[in-house]
Order: structure tokens, then C-alpha cells, then sequence
């Protein structure tokens, strides 16, 4: 194996693709949100190529209208479960809000994932912003940024606990005296918070990672301080190197602040990859999918974001004064934010927003030939703007097939990324180690099983 | 096939074994509860002997102290999700909370279990009743048992509600026009109740199933009203044949005043088989259960049962009178009512009853040859105490295995039970139909896409 700093690349999952109208292209699968068969042959495909994991995304309430996208998808934990059963080695990353679970429910859930897919488990942790969501939750509006990212914070440090609760060595199993496990190396959290008051011992073993891979992609300045205390690879939406490079070096230094060690958080930006073998076949490959877009669609979601009505908008004008001048919303900055400095920065019409919106929802898309995304990539993580990428195909499974089969031989050729997997957890192949048990105490030999 | 009426057989799963002591055999797997291949090769053993289903049992928390038997168990339903990709046709039960669940988030869940397992997931409602599970949820105390129920119901009718919020012609999926799905039919259930304030619609399609199989086991008076408004299959503790056909007769009768018809409402009892080629050597199977168990572990069940402590016990006298006269306890009577009969008809010491609970906890051993154990689930099934079985290993896999080898054939000999699978869904097993949904309403032609 090379020595070289190696890139991590998760392919993030979506239906038949990430732009809105890849259901539209004539060989996607329309129904693939619930074909079991689509997300076992899109893992399959990502891990005949050792990506590090793959990845969903959630939210637990229905995606628009359903009139123009797939509005559904099955529980990420559900599929990523029968998925594990598909693959052996790639890891496997379901968001789950914080804000909608229960930490003892949800730490023995992630916990009964690792195990059975032999330690491949991730969590991206999430708060949840929208109102659908809150509504199918018994809450009349959505709980206030802060306050979810304090809940957040206590049911980190109740999970950490719960999966801690087993000592490795309290499983004694001694046939010959009836003795299963010590009492003593099974610990009771007895957490009491604001939040939550949890009892424990977790009735799940310590998973094989120890903790779930722990995942997180607000970048709020709360989401930054939660990211820079207990993520270990974030998620990250960037349209430029230099907004990425800043972000990169600003989470750096968090980390370093709270005490952590920096290469222990994994910063991977998202790329929506447009290829084609020339410049002028990825830019026809973008139109097309640019084409298939219904206008309606777009409108309600830049409409969604900026929190007003899709009448708001003229398709081609620019944005609306009101919009351009109006403070940040509160946690909801890095979306909004995001749009006002492209539509600013390139100039753009409502129309000319929606469409690049319609491919990757403010991440960085790219139209290029495959050396021209190898070398992007290569810039952007030998440039310190990233430590790998959200792959985000624009389509599924074509645009991943594309970037397996023609970007990553050129990745490989210079050093940058593993031929096959030298791990078997999800933890090994991001370099990280399984952390230790709050609760272990070193054993005087004869006290010790 | 013969069109004589047919018996449904459960396998009720459980780590190494139904039996307390049956991790300590020679051949057992201790570390059964959190080893995959264990749980998959029960499965498939399971559906190689064309069981209707597996079951887990479950609640969320710790068993015990750990000390005496293993004490966790993984998740169930994310354990029936990966278990779901290793067979083809067998039905997968779960146990799940409706007290320590949201509506929303388990409805998915379950939607999404019978979505990848191709319409084989069941749901086995419980209300759990434990201390320490409350502990785990911020609970001071356990709620009332009336509440529970309370919130079961509503907590059902939310979940239908959700099931049914996606028209099974919801997705129009048109490529050509960009019309993906119809918003008249993904329906906004709305709900608002005591209990739940659920908006909906489910982000989940409409499963397979229409909804899982719905399972209870309560006998309490709650329970089994419960059980007649709901339930499709219910498992149940009987010592013997007379108690067996009370219940049986009176939930069938309770169905019918429901309003529904008593054919759809599946009586399983539990059935612990010690089963030896002459009734000599199933006693001695069952000695070398009984010569395993530990007293001290004995005691601490029983005394659960009568929430006492158990310095209350003499191992060799009767049970204690203040525990023979004391009134039922609210929504226990079952088990503890069970053990006083049991006890008292057949006039048991401590030590016996504690033997007789290690290996059922209060379901209904028998101890016999192949053609004893076919013969007794022959008369409960003919004389109106069962429509089959919940088939209760002592010991995992070995007991199955014998079950399977010995018992199924002269089953089958008698024309009771398939030879190989007719249908692909636990709904078809049981001979139930897809439920109708309460939002589809007839277009007229020129409507229906």
C-alpha cells in the first residue's frame, strides 16, 4: 500500500438519483425508493469499488407533495439492515433525528446494526428543522435551534453510556458454575438531565465499533461546536474551494480547541458529478437532466427554503430584494446562505437558480471529463479543502457505474485511494480506532475472568 | 393439498433456548443472543419445516442482573430485518412497545420491515408492564395498566391511519409528464387524540401486507378486548387443555361481538416439547434441563412475579400463604395466577415450581415421544383450544431440530400441516387477507390513472 494520505469516499444514496428529475430519465426505476433490489445493487456497485460507506439521508416526514419526486423513503436503519446482509465490508450510514428518538430505543437499535453487519454501523446525527416533521410528532412547531442541539448534545453523552454499559470481559459464560455475566462490568448510567433520565444498562453487548461511526452535517455555528465535540467525519455542502477550505480549516480548529485530535474528524464535502468523455458530452449529460425538470417543482422549493410562497418569484429575474436583504434564518443559514452568495456571486435568474439547484441542493456540482473530476477532487484534498467526498451521482445507478468505472482507476493511479479494503469496519476504514469504555477499569489478574 | 382445516406452527425463538439453563449445555452457544449465524440458521431451519413464522420476544430492557442467564438481546426488529435476507417465505413477528414507541416513527419502521421482506413482517403489540423498562424512558413508575391499553388502541388506530395514508394507485410515476404522484390519493391522516397529535401522510408506500400481521398476547381483561378489536394472532399460556379451550372459546366469542369474524383470529398456545424416542428418555432430557439450573436465579424469577423478595421462599414448603391469599395484581394476573394454580393443584414445593417455570415460564410443557407431543397438539387443535401452536424450543437449535424431524411427519401424516409453502406473505400463511384501506374511495373510470 502507498503511504500517501488516502482520500475516504462515501457514495450518498438518493432514489433513482440526486437531481430532482433523474425518476424522469428513461432508464431509471421510477419506484426504486422502495425496490429492495435498487439499493442492493447500488451497495454492491459501491463496494466492488472499496468505498469506505455508503450513506442515506432522512427526515421522518414526507419529501414536498409527492407531486413531481418520489416523496418517500423506507427507515434508513431498516434498509441499511438489509443491505449489511447483501454486503460484507462497506460501511453503512442511516441519519436519524436526535430530536425524534429515544436515546435508549435508538443507542440499542444503531448498536443491534453493528453487530449484525459485524461493525459497519454510522450514524449521522440530525435535528430535524422542519415543521412536517414535527407535526407527525405531536409538536405544534418545530423545537428552537439551541434548544435541539442541546437535546442533541445530552443524548450523545446518554448513547455514549448506554453503549459503554458492557465491559468487553462481562461476559463470563461459565457452563461448568452456572455463572453467565459480572454484575460488576455491566453498569447502570442512571442519567438524569434536562432532556432525559435513563436508567440503563443498555440490554444490547458493546457493539463491535464500540460506538457507531458518528456522523454530522449542520453547519450552524451550534452544529459546528456539536460537530467539533463528537463528530468524527461531517458532512459538508460547499459550491467553491475557498468556502470549503474555510470550513475545512475552521472545523480543524474546533477540534483541536475541544482536544480532539483533527485527523480524527473527516471532513467530506458533496459532488454532484456531471461526466462525460469530453467537456462538450457532460455539459449535453447536465442539460439533459436540466431538461427534464418541471419549473413548478423548483419554485415550491426555493420557496420552501426561503420560508415564502413560490409567487414570491419571477423565473427570470433575479431573487427578490426582500429575500437579498433579510437577516439569516435562524439554523437554517448554511441553505439559504448558500443560494444568495451563488445567485449573487454568478449573477443568476430565478430560473438559472432552480436549475442548479435541481441537481445537487447546494452542493457542489461538477461538469467535466473523468480527469478533469480526478483532478478537482485532488485539489480540493491535497489543497486542504477536504479529506474526501460525498459522491452524489445525479443519477442512480448510471452516474455511479460512470465514476467507479472512469473516475476512480485515474484516483487510484495516483496513490490517493485503496485498490481493496484492508479493514472490515466501518471505523477501520476511516482510520479511526474504537474508543475506549468510560466505564473500564483496569483489573487487579485475579479479579480478572 | 388436503382441505381439511390446517394448523399454524410459530417458531418462538429465544437465544439458546426457551429453557433458563439451556446456554449451559455441552453443544449451546452461549453467546447465542448476539451471534447472526445462530439466529440464521434457525431461521432457516424454521423455513425449511415450512413454519407460518418466527417469533421474538422482547422489552426494553435488561433481563435480569445478567448473573444467572444472558440478559440482552439485539434489537428485534432490526435482528427480523437481516433475518428477512437470508430466507424467502417465512413469516418474521416482532415484539414492540406501544408505550416506549411514537406512532409515526414505528409505523414506518414496521412498513419498511414488511417492504423488504417482501410482505412477511408482524407485529406483536405489548404494553410492557416492567419497572425497569420504564426507568429506560424518563418514567418514574410503570403507567397503569388501563392507560397502557389506551394508548395501544389509539396507538393502532394512528398506525392503521398511516398504513393506509398512501392509495395503492398513488404513484402515477409519468415519466413523459413529470407527474409522479397523485396528492389526492397520499392522505393527511390528522390525528388528534389523547395520547398522539400525528399529521401524516407516512412517508412509507402502502406495505405489502396492507399492514403487518397484527399479534398480541395479554389475557388480562384489557388485553383480550384489545386482542378482539385488533388482533389477527394470539399467543397464550396454558398449563392445560381446560384452561386452553376457556380462552380460546371466550376470545372467539369476543371477536364475534366485535364484529369480526372468528376464523381471523389465530389462537396459538405455547408448547415446550421435551420429546424422547420413549417417554424414558424425554424424562431424562428433562432431568438434564432441571440438574442445570441454578436455585438462586429460581427464586429471583418467582419472587419477581409476586413482587416480593426471595428470603420470602423456603425451597422446600409450599408458597408462602400470604401470597396465596393476596388479590390479583392489576394486569399480572395471568402469570402469577397461573403459578398459584399450578402450584396448588398439584400441591408443588418452591423448588418445583421454580423447576417448572425454568423451562416455560409458565407456558404449557410436555414431556413425551413424537407421537405423544403430535397427538396432544392433535387434541388441542381438533377440540377447540388451538389453531396451532407457538412451538417453544428448551433448547436452540437442537429442540427445533427434533421437532422438526420427528413431530412435523406424523403432522403431516395426518394431513394437519403443509408440506411446503402455498403462499409468499405471513398473511397468506394464516390465511388472512390484505386489509382495506379506509382513505381508498372508488374513482369514477375517467379519474383512475
Amino acid at each position: 500500500m502507498s503511504a500517501r494520505r488516502q482520500l475516504h469516499l462515501n457514495a450518498f444514496l438518493m432514489e433513482a438519483g440526486h437531481h430532482e428529475a433523474s425518476w424522469r430519465l428513461p432508464d431509471s426505476n421510477p419506484r426504486a425508493d422502495f425496490d429492495l433490489r435498487h439499493w442492493i445493487e447500488l451497495a454492491q456497485l459501491a463496494e466492488s469499488a472499496a468505498f469506505d460507506s455508503l450513506f442515506l439521508a432522512d427526515g421522518p416526514a414526507l419529501t414536498g407533495t409527492g407531486e413531481f419526486r418520489p416523496p418517500g423513503q423506507l427507515d434508513p436503519l431498516t434498509l441499511l439492515t438489509a443491505l449489511s446482509q447483501a454486503t460484507s465490508r462497506i460501511g453503512l450510514i442511516a441519519t436519524v433525528s436526535s430530536t425524534y428518538n429515544e436515546p435508549y430505543d435508538l443507542a440499542r437499535r444503531l448498536a443491534s446494526v453493528d453487530h449484525v453487519s459485524g461493525g459497519r454501523a454510522g450514524w449521522n446525527i440530525v435535528t430535524s428543522a422542519g415543521a412536517s416533521a414535527a407535526a407527525n410528532f405531536g409538536l405544534d412547531g418545530v423545537p428552537d435551534h439551541a434548544g435541539r442541539y442541546a437535546r442533541a448534545d445530552e443524548f450523545l453523552r446518554v448513547a455514549k453510556a448506554l453503549w459503554d454499559s458492557w465491559e468487553t470481559e462481562a461476559v463470563v459464560a461459565d457452563k461448568a458454575s452456572g455463572r453467565y455475566a459480572d454484575p460488576a462490568r455491566l453498569h447502570r448510567p442512571d442519567h438524569r438531565g434536562r432532556y432525559f433520565s435513563v436508567a440503563g444498562p443498555l440490554n444490547v453487548e458493546r457493539p463491535p465499533q464500540g460506538y457507531p461511526l458518528l456522523v454530522q452535517a449542520g453547519s450552524s455555528e451550534d452544529g459546528r461546536d456539536f460537530a467539533a465535540r463528537h463528530a468524527e467525519a461531517i458532512f459538508t455542502a460547499h459550491t467553491t474551494y475557498e468556502r470549503a477550505a474555510d470550513f475545512y480549516g475552521d472545523i480543524k480548529a474546533r477540534a483541536r480547541a475541544a482536544g480532539r485530535d483533527p485527523d480524527g474528524v473527516i471532513v467530506l464535502p458533496g459532488i454532484v458529478p456531471y461526466i462525460g468523455s469530453t467537456q462538450a458530452e457532460a455539459q449535453a449529460l447536465a442539460q439533459q437532466f436540466d431538461d427534464l425538470r418541471v419549473p413548478a417543482y423548483g419554485l415550491r422549493q426555493l420557496a420552501a427554503v426561503f420560508e415564502t410562497e413560490p409567487s414570491s418569484f419571477e423565473l427570470d429575474e433575479p431573487l427578490p430584494d426582500f429575500i437579498l436583504a433579510r437577516p439569516e434564518l435562524e439554523g437554517a443559514q448554511s441553505r439559504s446562505d448558500l443560494i444568495i452568495e451563488l445567485a449573487v456571486r454568478e449573477k443568476l435568474t430565478v430560473r438559472q437558480i432552480i436549475s442548479r439547484l435541481g441537481g445537487g441542493r447546494g452542493h457542489f456540482e461538477f461538469i467535466g471529463t473523468p480527469d478533469q473530476v480526478a483532478d478537482t477532487i485532488t485539489a480540493w484534498f491535497e489543497g486542504g479543502a477536504a479529506d474526501g467526498f460525498n459522491i452524489m451521482a445525479p443519477a442512480l445507478p448510471s452516474g455511479l457505474e460512470t465514476f467507479v468505472e472512469h473516475v476512480l482507476p485515474i484516483l487510484r493511479a495516483k496513490g490517493l485511494f485503496r485498490e481493496a479494503y484492508e479493514g472490515t469496519t466501518l471505523r477501520e476504514h476511516y482510520g479511526l480506532a474504537v474508543p475506549a469504555n468510560q466505564f473500564h477499569q483496569a483489573r487487579q489478574p485475579d479479579q480478572v475472568h
